[in-house]
């Protein structure tokens, strides 16, 4: 796709963007502020631009009249970029543009990492743990009555050098007829051992040559929302994904509420019928969307949490969320995936994610095999941020490990205009630094409903850098703007005004949001910061850091740093691998050492409890500032706070 | 039991029975004939006999006069012994003794041999695959976080020496209720592995301690008869024993005629699950017996035919029965018990034997394990002798082996009035060598209905070694007797008229029917001797001979003999094992060691299609006599045709 530039006066800011971007967001990336109360909705026309330059796709609504339209005048939120641009902002009042620079921060998104095929075949390390091999067999005759299990073993032998195979009853039973289908000729379904020194297993035959057609699936079982992805086995390409929320939120958003459901009579049943569900519901999808058939499916993969994985395989939870904490299991046994009430060939085996504890789980494991930190050098922090974060520290040679509760804030809960990532959230934000206007922008471009958890450290960043609030997350009661309001005795900063949202109420973030993000983020720091002190490090040691899961995809870096959720580390150190459990599952169907290498991974893995970590509260209640009790350790925004004479 | 010494006059026999045993039965052990059409129901009353020292229990009925009473006459067949006694046999005509002993040679059936647990115990050899371990855990505290799994498996380690162990989901899913039940005191079962190197399985958890209760089920499914026994692991006793007809056996008599059956639609699935029911109701049975916990039965050891597996283990069999008669497989996975419908915990793995060919199967294997053959340097020669006969001839360094179709006669099958050893059935015979008055004794002692397979043996072999029918199974047609007579053109003698039956039709064996009992028995002869001469050997190399399967344990050795069913042999060296299938199943679940071993031995075997040999026509054509055409295979037997101047 084409990228064209757009520079923004009279802000000195140029950005590249894709071809059909609106202005509105290319002037959030290049950290232009424009006034946007509605989201991108079109319908406040705040939003006005001059073009100076070049020409836009749409932009021109009723908003508008017709001499503006005729001098240039368009709806940065409805204008959408097809040449470069040099468009104007018209500020309302005279500031000098050193002051307009303080408005917004360019945004800076982590680099997304991908798992490189390429790389893997190139190591030799694509080998995935299901194979096929197609063979035309001598039919028996009066001088070679060989059994047939016996005669496909010995011909996989004989023209595959395959040794040591074992054969299941499912499969036994197959051969006699399969066999027979096309004379003779059949392609037999080989599964690696994950151990060496155990016997290849050979889970499938069918008549003639299928070589060609063999697959995986791979499963992130989120507490919220579920993944699964197709993948080509010969390629190694992922063919299909669908996701669909986990259909247990109906008994509970988080772990803690799930495990009182199972602990019910029943709920333990009801809650793993559900899941399987949902995995059931992905697979069909998978299935029907790519027109395979779904005896060509080989091998399954899944990563979850520890309580979800339990609640997967039907293993009482009661005792994670009861002191001292215990999981049943962190290992878990190959099972076959029609046991389970999956539906897919009776062949086929379930491959499920260890754990490191009851809330280090799978998904964290898989993070770590499937972003390659299992065998990478750099000294890296691995974080996946939701309601639980989970903390890996660590390079190949070690790990250690933790995870801490966050709360609900990151996901919206307990944010009083809180709400997930989804169409209608306000998911970035600047604000006019003399006229305290908002720019919001929501996802889908349309009238805010809510506040995403990027959108509210977006919100909270920015208010908190523009002297809005302060350190304590108070609102500054100085400031001369209506939307600054105190209401029964809390103060609230109005994002946009109810005749501008889908839902007919101001929208607001209250100092009580602010504080329970701060909570949030303070945990956070504070656990991370509490691990890598049990092992002696400091930030300035790592050699970068990973954030994993739906979190990290949007979280503007520097605004992060500023509330304090991240150490103050060069944004180019920080990597995003996306949904890292849904990885690990795709790395684990396409190569069997990944398979072998995670046992080892999780015994090079320490898990440290920071409830029973005593420096962890004193870093918890420092933690509980923006950016921290000792803005030391933020020395660019200590720079930055002063340079606006908001700290000395 | 107390013995008693019994001696028939005017024959010179003496012999040892049991207390309460028959007069009748006493004089057939002993080789005196006493005439007795009615099978010893009490109903000819010609079985008189004259106590001359002594008295019995019974033996007077109104057959008898008051002054035959008062002399001592006594109906043989309703007399107990209770005592030493003298028996005078009233002869009809004055014959010298040499002729009266040469009416009925003495029983002589198989030592009997059973396995024997204490040289096991004393060889180290007691290693059940299935042992229980308890342990008292640590429970988890704030320092100690293990998960339920590691920490069970890590004290086995600590308390047990167990290393390398797996767990199963479904006992993963038990572990963590289970272990705090008796707060932290449980008791691990451990299957152990097969081959070397692989891991111990923990199958099962239970709270507190019940290591003193662990059981075992062995099982042979025979075509006709499915047997089931219950063995206490901890003594290696076996406890109960159940028998049942096998179900299918409405579905066709013989193995083809099953196979047929499965190959229609829904065949297959319908004769596994009558042997499903059948093994169901036979644990049934050992369970409400024993009075034992079914949670406590460890696992289960299966033993059969081919086709029996097959039909077992639901995998078709059509290919057995067609030329080049292929089985699907001849080694079998430990297969989880419930997912082949069998009753027991989801615990239980069972163990199904491996089988050779499609006509050698698992009952011969487990019957070469049961019987020690497998580690015997006695070259023996096995034989299992039913419908099909299966041939073994080896020592514990080299097995060959062969199977050939008998038909049906041995279990009463192609025989006019032939019949399953069951009640009625005439199962041992002498004859009056100068009125050709028969004596029939029947299986329990009442009117006879039939023949027995031995007794159909014991019939021909009296017939022939007493001049009645010749070497081609021709009466004498010059014998003046009621009893030979010719029914449209066919010989045949009149074992007991229709008034002394209890069928109300004369009870007569034919021609036709001695006809069919020599192509059987020529069948089995030429078929070992086929072998033999396949390998080198002739029979006069052989060690022993082990005769395996119901039709063992009551045939008459000489009889055997006589007819050319057997090869002339010490009967010394004759063995009889009883149900080697059920007792290799037995062995199989005691001790480990035999599960290991019999893998090599099923290596070590190997098969000969006898079809495909071209000697073995010859050899059967050569066996169409009485014994043999070559007489000089039997000189015992030639001696005394001679010495009766029945041969040259």
């Amino acid at each position: 796709m084409s990228e064209y530039t757009v520079s923004f006066l009279p802000y000195a800011k140029k950005i590249k963007v894709k071809s059909g971007e609106t202005l509105l967001r290319a002037a959030l990336e290049a950290g232009a502020h424009i006034n946007a109360s509605c989201g991108g909705g079109g319908l406040c026309g705040k939003c006005r631009v001059i073009l100076e330059q070049g020409s836009v796709e749409g932009g021109i609504t009723e908003k508008l009249s017709p001499g503006e339209r005729e001098k240039g005048y368009r709806l940065a939120c409805q204008s959408k970029v097809i040449e470069d641009l040099v468009v104007r902002i018209p500020v309302e009042s005279e500031i000098d543009s050193t002051f307009l620079d303080m408005a917004a921060t360019a945004r800076k998104t982590a680099r997304i990492t991908e798992m490189n095929l390429d790389e893997l075949k190139e190591q030799g390390l694509f080998i995935p743990p299901v194979e096929k091999k197609y063979l035309e067999l001598p039919p028996p005759d009066k001088d070679d009555h060989l059994p047939d299990v016996t005669r496909l073993v010995s011909f996989l032998k004989l023209q595959h050098n395959e040794h040591r195979m074992a054969v299941s009853l499912p499969v036994i039973r197959k051969i006699p007829d399969v066999i027979r289908k096309e004379n003779f000729k059949v392609t037999a379904t080989l599964a690696r051992p994950v151990q060496s020194g155990r016997k290849t297993r050979i889970i499938n035959v069918q008549p003639g040559d299928t070589t060609d057609r063999n697959y995986g699936i791979a499963v992130d079982v989120g507490t919220t929302t579920v993944y699964a992805q197709l993948l080509d086995l010969n390629t190694g390409k992922a063919l299909e994904q669908f996701g669909e929320f986990n259909g247990q939120i109906s008994y509970g958003e988080d772990v803690i509420s799930r495990i009182m459901v199972a602990e019910k009579p029943e709920g333990l049943e009801k809650l793993h019928q559900v899941i399987i569900k949902n995995i059931n519901s992905l697979i069909r999808k998978l299935i029907r969307k790519s027109g395979i058939d779904i005896d060509e499916v080989s091998t399954i993969t899944l990563a979850g949490n520890t309580t979800m994985t339990q609640l997967l395989l039907k293993i009482n939870p009661a005792y994670i969320r009861r002191s001292p904490y215990v999981p049943a299991a962190t290992l878990y046994p190959p099972i076959d995936a029609v046991s389970l009430g999956i539906e897919l060939g009776d062949h086929v085996t379930a491959l499920v994610y260890p754990a490191i504890s009851s809330y280090v789980g799978g998904d964290i494991v898989a993070g770590v095999m499937g972003s390659g930190l299992y065998r990478s050098e750099e000294l890296t922090l691995f974080l996946d941020i939701g309601t639980n974060a989970e903390i890996v520290v660590g390079n190949k040679d070690w790990f250690a490990c933790a995870a801490c509760s966050a709360g609900p804030a990151f996901e919206g809960g307990g944010i009083r205009f809180g709400m997930r990532a989804s169409k209608g959230a306000i998911e970035d934000f600047s604000i006019d630094p003399s006229t305290w206007e908002p720019m919001n922008v929501t996802i889908g471009n349309t009238l805010p409903k809510g506040i995403s958890g990027s959108g509210l450290i977006s919100i909270v960043a920015t208010l908190f850098e523009m002297g809005v609030i302060n350190s304590k997350g108070k609102f500054n009661r100085d400031l001369n703007t209506p939307r600054i309001r105190e209401i029964d005795g809390i103060f609230e900063y109005v994002l946009a005004w109810k005749d501008m949202t889908a839902i007919d109420r101001d929208v607001v973030i209250s100092e009580i949001d602010i504080d329970n993000l701060i909570r949030a983020k303070g945990a956070i720091f504070s656990g991370f910061m509490t691990l890598l002190a049990e092992v002696g490090l400091g930030v300035n040691q790592l050699d970068r850091i990973i954030l994993s899961g739906g979190f990290g995809s949007y979280v503007d870096l520097e605004k992060a740093i500023t509330i304090g959720l991240l150490p103050e580390i060069d944004a180019e150190k920080v990597i995003y691998v996306g949904n890292g459990s849904l990885m690990g599952a795709k790395m684990s169907c396409l190569t069997n050492r990944i398979r072998k290498d995670v046992v080892e991974v999780t015994r090079k893995m320490t898990n440290f409890e920071l409830s029973e970590t005593n420096s962890y509260m004193d870093q918890y209640v420092a933690a509980l500032f923006l950016p921290h009790t000792d803005i030391n350790q933020f020395p660019k925004l200590k720079q930055r706070l002063k340079s606006r004479s908001l700290i000395q």
